[in-house]
C-alpha cells in the first residue's frame, strides 16, 4: 500500500481543507443562509477563536467571500463562492447517510412525490447515471492528452 | 438561527461519527481494499492509538465489523458493513470536489467515454435526477403519515 497515495488522493486534499472539526457545519450553515459571524456562533456554540481560523482557511481556499456589509462598525458576511456551492452534493451525502441510518432524523425527498432522494453519479457526455463500477481514476493530464472513446 | 437545529441534523450527527481527523481517510482505504490494522498505519501515517480510536468508532456506530483471521497470534481485520458501503457517495463527492478544485489531480470518470462523473440526486420513485431546488427535508414520522403525492 502505497503511502504516497495515502495522503495525495482528492479525498485527502479536501478533507486537509474541510476536515477539521466544525468545518463542514459552518459549510452546511452557509448554504441555510447564514453569513454573519455572529450567526455561526450561535448556530453551532463554537468558540470564535477557532470559527475565525475555520473561516478564514475556507477563504483562504476560495470556498467562501468575504465582504464588509458595514464600515461603521466594521462588520464581515461570508459568502460562499462557485467552488463553495460545489460542495453541496458531499454535504447532502451525508445528510443522506444521516438520515438513513440515525433513528428519528430528518429525510432528503423528492418535493413532488415525497419519497426520499438517492445520490447517484451521472456522465453528462452519456447523460446516464453510472454504478460506481463503470467509473475510474485518471491522471487529469492522461485525459487531456487522449481522446476519449466516443 | 435555532442552536438546537445546529447540532442536531443529519450531517452533524453524521459527522460525529466521521467528522474527526483520520475517520474519513480510513473509510477511503476501507473501499481501496485495505482491511488490516498495519496497512491503515502504512498507508496513512496515523499513530496506533488513534487509528485503534477510530476503528473502534466506526465499529461502535456498524461502519466497520472486525473480524478474527488468525488465532494465533491473534489478528483482526476490518470490513465495511452495508452502513458502511453506503458511504460511498460522500466519499465520491469528495473526490470528484477534490478532483476539480485542486490542481494536478485524478479526475473521476465514466470508464466507457472518459467524461468526467459528476454527483446527481436521483428519485427511485420517479426515476429522475433532481435539481437541488426540487427536494425538501422532511420528518420521517411526517412521511410515514402522509400519503405521498403520486
Amino acid at each position: 500500500m502505497s503511502n504516497e497515495y495515502g495522503l495525495r488522493c482528492p479525498i485527502a486534499l479536501s478533507l486537509e481543507i474541510l476536515g477539521e472539526r466544525w468545518t463542514l457545519l459552518i459549510v452546511r450553515d452557509l448554504f441555510r443562509g447564514l453569513r454573519k459571524f455572529q450567526d455561526f456562533e450561535e448556530s453551532l456554540g463554537v468558540p470564535p477563536g477557532i470559527l475565525s481560523r475555520r473561516l478564514k482557511l475556507l477563504e483562504e481556499h476560495d470556498v467562501v467571500v468575504r465582504r464588509m456589509y458595514t464600515e461603521h462598525p466594521p462588520r464581515a458576511e461570508y459568502i460562499l463562492t462557485k467552488r463553495g456551492e460545489e460542495l453541496r452534493p458531499a454535504l447532502l451525502a451525508f445528510t443522506i447517510w444521516g438520515a438513513k441510518h440515525i433513528p428519528g432524523e430528518r429525510v432528503l425527498v423528492h418535493q413532488l412525490c415525497e419519497h426520499p432522494v438517492e445520490m447517484a453519479y451521472h456522465c453528462v457526455h452519456c447523460e446516464k447515471n453510472l454504478a460506481h463500477t463503470e467509473m475510474k481514476g485518471m491522471a487529469r493530464a492522461a485525459r487531456r492528452t487522449k481522446k476519449p472513446a466516443n
